[in-house]
Protein backbone atom coordinates (compact mmCIF):
# COMPACT_ATOMS: atom_id res chain seq x y z
CA UNK A 1 0.00 0.00 0.00
CA UNK A 2 2.51 3.03 -1.50
CA UNK A 3 1.98 6.35 0.86
CA UNK A 4 2.63 9.21 -1.67
CA UNK A 5 3.43 12.96 -1.04
CA UNK A 6 1.93 14.84 -3.63
CA UNK A 7 3.20 18.40 -4.80
CA UNK A 8 0.34 20.45 -6.00
CA UNK A 9 0.08 23.69 -7.80
CA UNK A 10 -3.12 25.62 -8.87
CA UNK A 11 -4.30 28.36 -9.76
CA UNK A 12 -7.49 29.05 -7.45
CA UNK A 13 -9.32 31.24 -9.85
CA UNK A 14 -12.60 29.77 -9.89
CA UNK A 15 -12.25 27.56 -7.34
CA UNK A 16 -13.87 27.29 -4.19
CA UNK A 17 -10.76 26.42 -2.41
CA UNK A 18 -8.62 23.47 -1.28
CA UNK A 19 -11.52 21.71 0.57
CA UNK A 20 -14.22 19.56 -0.75
CA UNK A 21 -17.29 21.49 -0.01
CA UNK A 22 -21.30 20.64 -0.34
CA UNK A 23 -20.96 22.57 -3.99
CA UNK A 24 -18.14 24.23 -6.14
CA UNK A 25 -15.27 22.53 -7.18
CA UNK A 26 -12.13 22.06 -4.63
CA UNK A 27 -8.62 20.63 -5.04
CA UNK A 28 -9.12 18.33 -2.63
CA UNK A 29 -12.34 17.11 -4.66
CA UNK A 30 -10.62 17.06 -7.71
CA UNK A 31 -7.74 15.11 -6.08
CA UNK A 32 -9.63 12.55 -4.46
CA UNK A 33 -12.32 12.12 -7.53
CA UNK A 34 -8.69 11.48 -9.79
CA UNK A 35 -6.98 8.96 -7.26
CA UNK A 36 -10.34 7.16 -6.48
CA UNK A 37 -10.57 6.18 -10.36
CA UNK A 38 -7.08 5.33 -10.37
CA UNK A 39 -7.23 2.76 -7.50
CA UNK A 40 -10.66 2.07 -8.08
CA UNK A 41 -11.75 2.29 -4.73
CA UNK A 42 -12.69 5.69 -2.19
CA UNK A 43 -9.05 8.01 -1.70
CA UNK A 44 -9.06 10.34 0.72
CA UNK A 45 -6.23 13.23 0.35
CA UNK A 46 -4.82 15.02 3.55
CA UNK A 47 -3.67 18.67 2.68
CA UNK A 48 -0.87 20.72 4.51
CA UNK A 49 -3.53 24.06 4.84
CA UNK A 50 -6.72 24.87 3.29
CA UNK A 51 -5.91 27.74 1.14
CA UNK A 52 -9.58 29.50 0.42
CA UNK A 53 -11.41 30.46 -2.32
CA UNK A 54 -9.35 32.28 -5.29
CA UNK A 55 -6.17 31.70 -3.58
CA UNK A 56 -3.25 29.69 -5.53
CA UNK A 57 -0.98 27.35 -4.70
CA UNK A 58 3.26 26.86 -6.22
CA UNK A 59 3.54 23.54 -3.65
CA UNK A 60 0.76 22.79 -1.76
CA UNK A 61 1.46 19.32 -0.43
CA UNK A 62 -0.76 16.32 0.44
CA UNK A 63 -0.76 12.80 1.19
CA UNK A 64 -2.55 10.01 0.10
CA UNK A 65 -2.12 5.99 0.41
CA UNK A 66 -3.26 3.41 -3.08
CA UNK A 67 -4.08 0.39 -2.87
CA UNK A 68 -2.38 -0.17 -6.61
CA UNK A 69 1.00 -0.86 -7.19
CA UNK A 70 2.13 2.26 -9.38
CA UNK A 71 5.45 4.33 -8.72
CA UNK A 72 5.46 8.60 -8.83
CA UNK A 73 5.71 9.09 -12.21
CA UNK A 74 2.83 7.15 -12.54
CA UNK A 75 1.07 8.83 -9.89
CA UNK A 76 1.96 11.99 -11.95
CA UNK A 77 1.31 11.12 -15.28
CA UNK A 78 -2.22 9.60 -14.11
CA UNK A 79 -3.29 12.27 -12.14
CA UNK A 80 -2.61 15.45 -14.30
CA UNK A 81 -4.35 13.17 -17.49
CA UNK A 82 -7.39 13.22 -15.14
CA UNK A 83 -7.40 16.87 -13.35
CA UNK A 84 -8.22 20.43 -14.96
CA UNK A 85 -5.21 22.17 -16.47
CA UNK A 86 -5.70 25.10 -13.62
CA UNK A 87 -4.47 21.84 -11.26
CA UNK A 88 -1.20 20.10 -11.51
CA UNK A 89 0.78 17.57 -9.71
CA UNK A 90 3.69 18.50 -10.15
CA UNK A 91 5.34 15.37 -8.16
CA UNK A 92 4.57 12.71 -6.21
CA UNK A 93 6.90 10.73 -3.78
CA UNK A 94 6.61 7.76 -2.25
CA UNK A 95 7.08 8.14 1.85
CA UNK A 96 6.88 6.05 5.42
CA UNK A 97 3.01 5.94 6.42
CA UNK A 98 3.94 8.01 9.38
CA UNK A 99 4.36 10.87 6.69
CA UNK A 100 1.62 13.27 7.23
CA UNK A 101 0.89 16.58 5.26
CA UNK A 102 -0.63 18.62 7.62
CA UNK A 103 1.31 16.82 11.11
CA UNK A 104 3.96 16.62 10.39
CA UNK A 105 4.63 20.36 8.71
CA UNK A 106 7.30 22.29 10.11
CA UNK A 107 6.15 25.50 8.42
CA UNK A 108 4.20 27.53 5.53
CA UNK A 109 5.47 29.99 3.68
CA UNK A 110 2.77 32.39 2.22
CA UNK A 111 3.22 35.49 -0.45
CA UNK A 112 1.00 38.04 -1.16
CA UNK A 113 1.61 40.11 -4.58
CA UNK A 114 0.22 43.63 -5.09
CA UNK A 115 -0.06 45.68 -8.17
CA UNK A 116 0.88 49.41 -7.07
CA UNK A 117 0.56 50.76 -10.19
CA UNK A 118 -2.11 52.78 -12.03
CA UNK A 119 -3.03 50.27 -14.75
CA UNK A 120 -3.00 46.55 -14.44
CA UNK A 121 -1.44 44.66 -17.05
CA UNK A 122 -3.98 41.63 -17.85
CA UNK A 123 -1.42 38.79 -17.92
CA UNK A 124 -1.06 39.77 -13.54
CA UNK A 125 -4.96 40.22 -13.20
CA UNK A 126 -5.76 36.77 -11.70
CA UNK A 127 -2.57 37.08 -9.78
CA UNK A 128 -2.61 40.75 -7.54
CA UNK A 129 -4.15 42.76 -5.56
CA UNK A 130 -4.49 46.15 -7.86
CA UNK A 131 -4.12 48.72 -5.60
CA UNK A 132 -3.73 52.07 -7.44
CA UNK A 133 -1.34 55.14 -7.11
CA UNK A 134 -0.02 56.68 -4.89
CA UNK A 135 3.03 54.71 -4.41
CA UNK A 136 2.68 52.79 -0.53
CA UNK A 137 5.47 53.62 1.76
CA UNK A 138 7.59 50.79 1.41
CA UNK A 139 9.85 51.69 4.33
CA UNK A 140 7.25 51.95 6.45
CA UNK A 141 5.21 48.47 5.50
CA UNK A 142 8.72 46.66 5.74
CA UNK A 143 8.92 48.01 9.22
CA UNK A 144 5.81 47.04 10.09
CA UNK A 145 5.95 43.48 8.94
CA UNK A 146 9.10 42.51 10.78
CA UNK A 147 6.71 43.48 14.13
CA UNK A 148 5.19 40.27 13.26
CA UNK A 149 7.76 38.02 13.52
CA UNK A 150 8.27 35.94 16.59
CA UNK A 151 5.68 34.27 18.83
CA UNK A 152 2.48 36.22 19.37
CA UNK A 153 -1.56 35.48 19.64
CA UNK A 154 -2.30 36.56 16.20
CA UNK A 155 -6.31 36.64 17.56
CA UNK A 156 -6.18 40.06 15.89
CA UNK A 157 -6.09 38.73 12.51
CA UNK A 158 -8.21 36.11 12.66
CA UNK A 159 -10.79 35.75 10.45
CA UNK A 160 -14.73 35.17 11.58
CA UNK A 161 -16.20 31.36 11.84
CA UNK A 162 -13.46 30.23 13.65
CA UNK A 163 -12.63 29.50 17.14
CA UNK A 164 -9.71 27.27 17.31
CA UNK A 165 -7.92 25.98 20.78
CA UNK A 166 -5.04 28.73 20.55
CA UNK A 167 -4.73 31.62 18.74
CA UNK A 168 -0.72 31.55 19.15
CA UNK A 169 1.30 31.21 16.69
CA UNK A 170 4.93 31.62 15.58
CA UNK A 171 6.31 33.70 12.62
CA UNK A 172 9.56 32.88 11.73
CA UNK A 173 9.71 35.68 9.14
CA UNK A 174 7.73 38.09 7.97
CA UNK A 175 9.05 40.67 5.36
CA UNK A 176 8.39 42.27 2.01
CA UNK A 177 11.20 41.08 -1.01
CA UNK A 178 12.14 42.26 -3.99
CA UNK A 179 10.33 40.75 -6.91
CA UNK A 180 11.71 39.21 -10.33
CA UNK A 181 8.97 37.99 -11.69
CA UNK A 182 5.71 39.06 -13.66
CA UNK A 183 8.25 39.61 -16.31
CA UNK A 184 5.55 39.80 -18.78
CA UNK A 185 4.01 42.47 -17.50
CA UNK A 186 7.27 44.50 -16.65
CA UNK A 187 8.27 43.69 -20.27
CA UNK A 188 5.01 45.88 -21.18
CA UNK A 189 6.20 48.68 -19.27
CA UNK A 190 9.65 48.55 -20.37
CA UNK A 191 7.91 49.10 -24.38
CA UNK A 192 6.36 52.27 -22.96
CA UNK A 193 9.55 53.62 -21.52
CA UNK A 194 8.27 53.36 -18.04
CA UNK A 195 9.96 50.39 -16.60
CA UNK A 196 10.77 51.65 -13.71
CA UNK A 197 7.88 52.72 -12.46
CA UNK A 198 5.31 49.63 -13.46
CA UNK A 199 8.91 47.14 -12.58
CA UNK A 200 8.59 48.50 -9.20
CA UNK A 201 4.41 48.44 -9.06
CA UNK A 202 4.94 44.85 -8.50
CA UNK A 203 5.48 44.27 -4.97
CA UNK A 204 5.28 40.84 -3.22
CA UNK A 205 5.38 39.95 1.08
CA UNK A 206 6.44 36.96 1.89
CA UNK A 207 5.74 35.24 5.84
CA UNK A 208 6.47 31.93 7.14
CA UNK A 209 5.38 30.13 10.30
CA UNK A 210 4.51 27.10 12.17
CA UNK A 211 0.93 27.57 11.54
CA UNK A 212 -1.62 30.03 10.00
CA UNK A 213 -5.25 31.20 11.62
CA UNK A 214 -8.39 31.62 8.80
CA UNK A 215 -7.40 34.70 6.96
CA UNK A 216 -4.78 35.56 8.71
CA UNK A 217 -2.13 36.26 5.92
CA UNK A 218 -4.99 38.22 4.71
CA UNK A 219 -5.94 40.19 7.47
CA UNK A 220 -2.16 40.86 8.00
CA UNK A 221 -1.83 42.23 4.75
CA UNK A 222 -4.79 44.35 4.37
CA UNK A 223 -3.43 45.88 7.59
CA UNK A 224 0.17 46.62 6.18
CA UNK A 225 -1.42 48.31 3.20
CA UNK A 226 -3.13 50.48 5.76
CA UNK A 227 0.49 51.42 6.86
CA UNK A 228 1.44 51.78 2.97
CA UNK A 229 -1.20 54.08 2.64
CA UNK A 230 -0.17 56.04 5.42
CA UNK A 231 -3.35 55.92 7.72
CA UNK A 232 -1.42 54.65 10.09
CA UNK A 233 2.07 54.28 11.54
CA UNK A 234 4.32 51.23 11.39
CA UNK A 235 4.00 50.96 15.13
CA UNK A 236 0.23 50.78 15.03
CA UNK A 237 0.76 47.15 13.71
CA UNK A 238 1.91 46.05 17.22
CA UNK A 239 -1.05 48.61 18.65
CA UNK A 240 -3.19 46.05 16.94
CA UNK A 241 -1.55 42.59 17.74
CA UNK A 242 -1.35 43.47 21.46
CA UNK A 243 -5.28 44.54 21.44
CA UNK A 244 -6.16 40.61 20.06
CA UNK A 245 -9.21 42.51 18.16
CA UNK A 246 -10.31 41.56 14.71
CA UNK A 247 -11.97 45.06 14.58
CA UNK A 248 -9.01 46.85 15.11
CA UNK A 249 -7.09 45.59 12.18
CA UNK A 250 -7.24 46.76 8.54
CA UNK A 251 -9.42 45.18 5.80
CA UNK A 252 -8.97 41.52 4.68
CA UNK A 253 -7.28 41.76 1.48
CA UNK A 254 -8.50 39.83 -1.72
CA UNK A 255 -8.02 36.08 -1.98
CA UNK A 256 -6.42 36.48 -5.74
CA UNK A 257 -3.08 37.79 -4.50
CA UNK A 258 -2.06 35.52 -1.83
CA UNK A 259 -0.28 31.91 -2.73
CA UNK A 260 0.74 29.43 -0.63
CA UNK A 261 4.49 28.88 -1.65
CA UNK A 262 5.84 25.85 0.16
CA UNK A 263 5.65 23.80 2.77
CA UNK A 264 8.28 22.13 5.10
CA UNK A 265 8.82 19.28 6.94
CA UNK A 266 10.68 17.68 10.00
CA UNK A 267 11.41 14.96 8.59
CA UNK A 268 12.78 14.88 4.78
CA UNK A 269 10.81 11.97 3.36
CA UNK B 1 -9.34 67.28 -33.05
CA UNK B 2 -5.84 65.51 -31.29
CA UNK B 3 -4.72 62.03 -32.65
CA UNK B 4 -3.15 59.55 -30.38
CA UNK B 5 -0.70 57.01 -30.27
CA UNK B 6 -2.15 54.06 -27.68
CA UNK B 7 -0.03 51.19 -26.40
CA UNK B 8 -2.07 48.28 -25.22
CA UNK B 9 -1.57 45.03 -23.81
CA UNK B 10 -3.86 42.29 -24.22
CA UNK B 11 -4.84 38.90 -22.95
CA UNK B 12 -6.23 37.34 -26.55
CA UNK B 13 -7.50 34.39 -24.58
CA UNK B 14 -11.03 33.98 -25.65
CA UNK B 15 -10.93 37.13 -27.97
CA UNK B 16 -11.48 36.79 -31.39
CA UNK B 17 -7.76 38.52 -32.15
CA UNK B 18 -7.27 41.99 -33.15
CA UNK B 19 -9.47 42.61 -36.08
CA UNK B 20 -13.51 43.29 -35.77
CA UNK B 21 -15.21 40.81 -36.83
CA UNK B 22 -19.28 39.92 -37.87
CA UNK B 23 -19.54 38.09 -33.88
CA UNK B 24 -16.95 37.55 -31.28
CA UNK B 25 -14.93 40.01 -29.27
CA UNK B 26 -12.07 41.60 -30.92
CA UNK B 27 -9.71 44.17 -29.57
CA UNK B 28 -10.11 46.96 -32.40
CA UNK B 29 -13.99 46.84 -31.45
CA UNK B 30 -13.70 47.03 -27.96
CA UNK B 31 -11.13 49.80 -28.18
CA UNK B 32 -13.74 51.67 -31.04
CA UNK B 33 -16.88 50.89 -28.71
CA UNK B 34 -15.11 52.40 -25.83
CA UNK B 35 -13.60 55.78 -27.89
CA UNK B 36 -16.95 56.02 -29.71
CA UNK B 37 -18.97 55.97 -26.39
CA UNK B 38 -15.75 58.90 -25.07
CA UNK B 39 -16.02 60.83 -27.97
CA UNK B 40 -20.01 60.83 -28.54
CA UNK B 41 -18.93 59.61 -32.18
CA UNK B 42 -18.10 56.72 -34.22
CA UNK B 43 -14.11 56.57 -33.50
CA UNK B 44 -11.99 54.51 -36.01
CA UNK B 45 -8.97 52.83 -34.25
CA UNK B 46 -6.00 51.58 -36.78
CA UNK B 47 -3.82 49.05 -35.65
CA UNK B 48 -0.17 48.12 -36.19
CA UNK B 49 -0.86 44.66 -36.77
CA UNK B 50 -3.57 42.18 -37.22
CA UNK B 51 -2.71 39.30 -34.34
CA UNK B 52 -5.02 36.25 -34.47
CA UNK B 53 -7.61 34.64 -32.52
CA UNK B 54 -5.92 33.63 -29.53
CA UNK B 55 -2.62 35.51 -29.67
CA UNK B 56 -1.50 38.06 -26.60
CA UNK B 57 0.05 41.30 -26.89
CA UNK B 58 2.46 43.33 -24.55
CA UNK B 59 2.29 46.83 -26.33
CA UNK B 60 0.27 46.55 -29.48
CA UNK B 61 0.22 50.38 -31.10
CA UNK B 62 -3.09 51.43 -32.49
CA UNK B 63 -3.78 55.06 -33.71
CA UNK B 64 -7.40 57.33 -33.60
CA UNK B 65 -8.49 60.64 -33.69
CA UNK B 66 -10.64 62.16 -30.79
CA UNK B 67 -12.66 65.35 -31.52
CA UNK B 68 -13.07 66.15 -27.69
CA UNK B 69 -10.06 67.69 -26.04
CA UNK B 70 -8.61 65.10 -23.57
CA UNK B 71 -4.81 64.73 -22.57
CA UNK B 72 -3.08 61.15 -22.81
CA UNK B 73 -3.78 60.01 -18.97
CA UNK B 74 -7.33 61.29 -19.72
CA UNK B 75 -7.78 58.76 -22.56
CA UNK B 76 -5.72 55.88 -20.88
CA UNK B 77 -8.40 56.86 -17.63
CA UNK B 78 -11.33 56.55 -19.78
CA UNK B 79 -10.51 53.45 -21.74
CA UNK B 80 -9.06 51.26 -19.12
CA UNK B 81 -12.63 52.11 -17.40
CA UNK B 82 -14.56 51.17 -20.03
CA UNK B 83 -12.67 47.98 -21.24
CA UNK B 84 -12.65 44.61 -19.65
CA UNK B 85 -9.26 43.58 -17.53
CA UNK B 86 -7.69 41.29 -19.83
CA UNK B 87 -7.41 44.26 -22.38
CA UNK B 88 -5.43 47.31 -21.04
CA UNK B 89 -3.90 50.86 -22.70
CA UNK B 90 -1.10 51.49 -21.22
CA UNK B 91 0.17 54.69 -22.56
CA UNK B 92 -1.96 57.44 -25.15
CA UNK B 93 0.72 59.76 -26.33
CA UNK B 94 -0.40 62.86 -28.50
CA UNK B 95 1.01 62.83 -31.67
CA UNK B 96 0.93 64.47 -35.29
CA UNK B 97 -1.50 63.32 -37.43
CA UNK B 98 0.77 61.90 -39.95
CA UNK B 99 1.61 59.18 -37.52
CA UNK B 100 -0.55 56.09 -38.38
CA UNK B 101 0.41 52.58 -36.76
CA UNK B 102 0.36 50.29 -39.57
CA UNK B 103 1.82 52.71 -42.23
CA UNK B 104 4.63 54.53 -40.43
CA UNK B 105 5.50 51.43 -38.49
CA UNK B 106 9.25 50.24 -39.49
CA UNK B 107 9.72 46.84 -37.66
CA UNK B 108 7.78 44.06 -35.27
CA UNK B 109 8.13 41.85 -32.92
CA UNK B 110 6.84 38.78 -31.71
CA UNK B 111 7.79 36.36 -29.28
CA UNK B 112 6.70 32.37 -28.82
CA UNK B 113 6.69 30.78 -25.80
CA UNK B 114 7.32 27.06 -25.91
CA UNK B 115 7.16 25.11 -22.59
CA UNK B 116 9.53 21.68 -23.06
CA UNK B 117 8.71 19.70 -19.61
CA UNK B 118 6.23 16.96 -18.83
CA UNK B 119 4.23 19.29 -16.62
CA UNK B 120 2.92 22.29 -17.42
CA UNK B 121 2.45 24.72 -14.69
CA UNK B 122 -0.92 26.55 -14.19
CA UNK B 123 0.36 29.98 -14.71
CA UNK B 124 1.58 28.88 -17.82
CA UNK B 125 -1.21 27.36 -19.34
CA UNK B 126 -2.76 30.34 -21.41
CA UNK B 127 0.95 31.77 -22.46
CA UNK B 128 2.89 28.63 -23.90
CA UNK B 129 2.26 26.04 -26.49
CA UNK B 130 3.38 22.85 -24.47
CA UNK B 131 5.53 20.24 -25.91
CA UNK B 132 6.45 18.04 -24.15
CA UNK B 133 9.71 16.24 -22.84
CA UNK B 134 11.83 14.87 -24.83
CA UNK B 135 14.12 18.11 -24.81
CA UNK B 136 13.88 20.08 -27.78
CA UNK B 137 17.35 20.27 -29.59
CA UNK B 138 18.23 23.95 -28.84
CA UNK B 139 21.20 24.17 -30.48
CA UNK B 140 19.88 23.09 -33.50
CA UNK B 141 16.55 25.46 -33.28
CA UNK B 142 19.45 28.23 -32.94
CA UNK B 143 20.80 27.16 -35.68
CA UNK B 144 17.55 26.92 -37.84
CA UNK B 145 16.32 30.16 -36.22
CA UNK B 146 19.59 32.56 -38.09
CA UNK B 147 18.46 31.19 -41.35
CA UNK B 148 15.28 32.95 -41.89
CA UNK B 149 17.21 36.51 -41.03
CA UNK B 150 17.76 38.61 -44.02
CA UNK B 151 15.13 39.11 -46.70
CA UNK B 152 13.48 36.12 -48.06
CA UNK B 153 10.24 35.18 -50.04
CA UNK B 154 7.95 33.72 -47.02
CA UNK B 155 5.32 32.09 -49.24
CA UNK B 156 6.33 28.72 -47.67
CA UNK B 157 5.47 30.01 -44.30
CA UNK B 158 1.69 32.07 -45.01
CA UNK B 159 -1.51 30.66 -43.93
CA UNK B 160 -3.87 29.63 -46.32
CA UNK B 161 -6.96 32.42 -46.89
CA UNK B 162 -4.15 35.48 -47.81
CA UNK B 163 -2.50 36.87 -50.95
CA UNK B 164 -0.66 39.79 -50.32
CA UNK B 165 1.00 41.41 -53.03
CA UNK B 166 4.37 40.38 -52.18
CA UNK B 167 5.47 37.86 -49.97
CA UNK B 168 9.04 38.94 -50.25
CA UNK B 169 9.80 40.53 -46.19
CA UNK B 170 13.19 41.30 -44.29
CA UNK B 171 13.55 39.73 -40.76
CA UNK B 172 16.05 41.93 -38.63
CA UNK B 173 16.59 38.86 -36.45
CA UNK B 174 15.34 35.98 -35.26
CA UNK B 175 16.67 33.97 -32.51
CA UNK B 176 15.92 32.18 -29.16
CA UNK B 177 16.56 34.00 -25.79
CA UNK B 178 16.91 32.75 -22.56
CA UNK B 179 13.79 33.43 -20.69
CA UNK B 180 14.03 35.08 -17.18
CA UNK B 181 10.24 34.85 -16.99
CA UNK B 182 7.64 32.49 -15.93
CA UNK B 183 9.01 33.17 -12.83
CA UNK B 184 5.87 31.96 -10.76
CA UNK B 185 6.53 28.58 -12.84
CA UNK B 186 9.81 28.57 -11.90
CA UNK B 187 9.25 29.11 -8.31
CA UNK B 188 7.27 25.71 -7.96
CA UNK B 189 9.90 23.69 -9.41
CA UNK B 190 12.70 25.11 -6.95
CA UNK B 191 10.41 24.39 -4.60
CA UNK B 192 9.72 20.23 -5.89
CA UNK B 193 13.75 20.79 -5.86
CA UNK B 194 14.13 20.12 -9.44
CA UNK B 195 15.03 23.97 -10.80
CA UNK B 196 17.19 23.28 -13.39
CA UNK B 197 14.77 20.96 -15.40
CA UNK B 198 12.00 23.01 -15.15
CA UNK B 199 13.39 26.68 -15.59
CA UNK B 200 14.46 25.46 -18.37
CA UNK B 201 11.65 24.15 -20.03
CA UNK B 202 10.41 27.76 -20.92
CA UNK B 203 11.76 28.83 -24.24
CA UNK B 204 11.29 31.76 -26.20
CA UNK B 205 11.94 32.44 -29.78
CA UNK B 206 11.83 36.15 -30.81
CA UNK B 207 11.60 37.47 -34.34
CA UNK B 208 11.55 40.61 -35.46
CA UNK B 209 10.82 42.38 -39.15
CA UNK B 210 9.65 44.74 -41.32
CA UNK B 211 6.11 43.09 -41.51
CA UNK B 212 4.70 39.31 -41.55
CA UNK B 213 2.24 37.34 -43.37
CA UNK B 214 -0.70 35.52 -41.74
CA UNK B 215 0.29 33.16 -39.37
CA UNK B 216 4.07 33.20 -40.33
CA UNK B 217 5.32 33.60 -36.57
CA UNK B 218 3.05 30.30 -35.81
CA UNK B 219 4.59 28.54 -38.92
CA UNK B 220 8.07 29.52 -38.51
CA UNK B 221 7.91 28.11 -35.17
CA UNK B 222 6.30 24.77 -36.12
CA UNK B 223 8.87 24.45 -38.48
CA UNK B 224 11.71 24.98 -35.91
CA UNK B 225 10.00 22.56 -33.67
CA UNK B 226 10.37 19.78 -35.93
CA UNK B 227 14.20 20.32 -36.21
CA UNK B 228 14.47 20.87 -32.62
CA UNK B 229 12.31 17.25 -32.10
CA UNK B 230 15.23 15.94 -34.55
CA UNK B 231 12.64 15.05 -37.39
CA UNK B 232 14.49 17.32 -39.60
CA UNK B 233 18.24 18.64 -39.90
CA UNK B 234 18.20 22.13 -39.03
CA UNK B 235 19.44 22.95 -42.80
CA UNK B 236 15.80 21.84 -43.97
CA UNK B 237 14.56 24.72 -42.85
CA UNK B 238 16.41 26.96 -45.76
CA UNK B 239 14.94 24.37 -48.11
CA UNK B 240 11.36 25.24 -46.97
CA UNK B 241 11.98 28.78 -47.42
CA UNK B 242 13.73 28.30 -50.87
CA UNK B 243 10.71 26.19 -51.70
CA UNK B 244 8.10 28.79 -51.42
CA UNK B 245 5.12 25.59 -50.73
CA UNK B 246 3.69 25.99 -47.30
CA UNK B 247 3.13 22.14 -47.73
CA UNK B 248 6.53 21.86 -47.16
CA UNK B 249 6.72 23.73 -43.86
CA UNK B 250 5.77 22.31 -40.13
CA UNK B 251 2.27 22.67 -38.85
CA UNK B 252 0.76 26.16 -37.51
CA UNK B 253 1.89 26.24 -33.69
CA UNK B 254 -0.81 26.78 -31.34
CA UNK B 255 -2.50 30.51 -30.72
CA UNK B 256 -1.77 30.83 -27.23
CA UNK B 257 1.92 30.98 -27.36
CA UNK B 258 2.40 33.84 -29.45
CA UNK B 259 2.84 37.63 -28.33
CA UNK B 260 3.43 40.68 -30.05
CA UNK B 261 5.84 42.25 -28.51
CA UNK B 262 6.85 45.85 -29.93
CA UNK B 263 6.36 47.91 -32.48
CA UNK B 264 9.11 50.67 -34.04
CA UNK B 265 8.79 53.35 -35.98
CA UNK B 266 10.91 55.28 -38.11
CA UNK B 267 9.88 58.92 -36.70
CA UNK B 268 9.76 59.01 -32.65
CA UNK B 269 6.45 60.38 -32.12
Amino acid sequence: MPHFKLTIAYDGTGLVGWQRQASGVSVQGLLEDALSELDGREVAVAGAGRTDAGVHALAQVATASLERVIDGHGVVRALNTRLPESVRVLDALEVPATFHARFTARSKTYRYRIWNGDVLPPFESRYVWHVPAPPLDAGAMAQAALLLQGSHDFAAFQGAGTEPHSTERIIFSSSFRPLDDGALAAESARVVGDADRVVGALIAYEICGNGFLRHMVRNIVGTLVEVGRRRRPAAWVEEVLRSRARARAGPTAPAEGLFLVSVDYMQTP
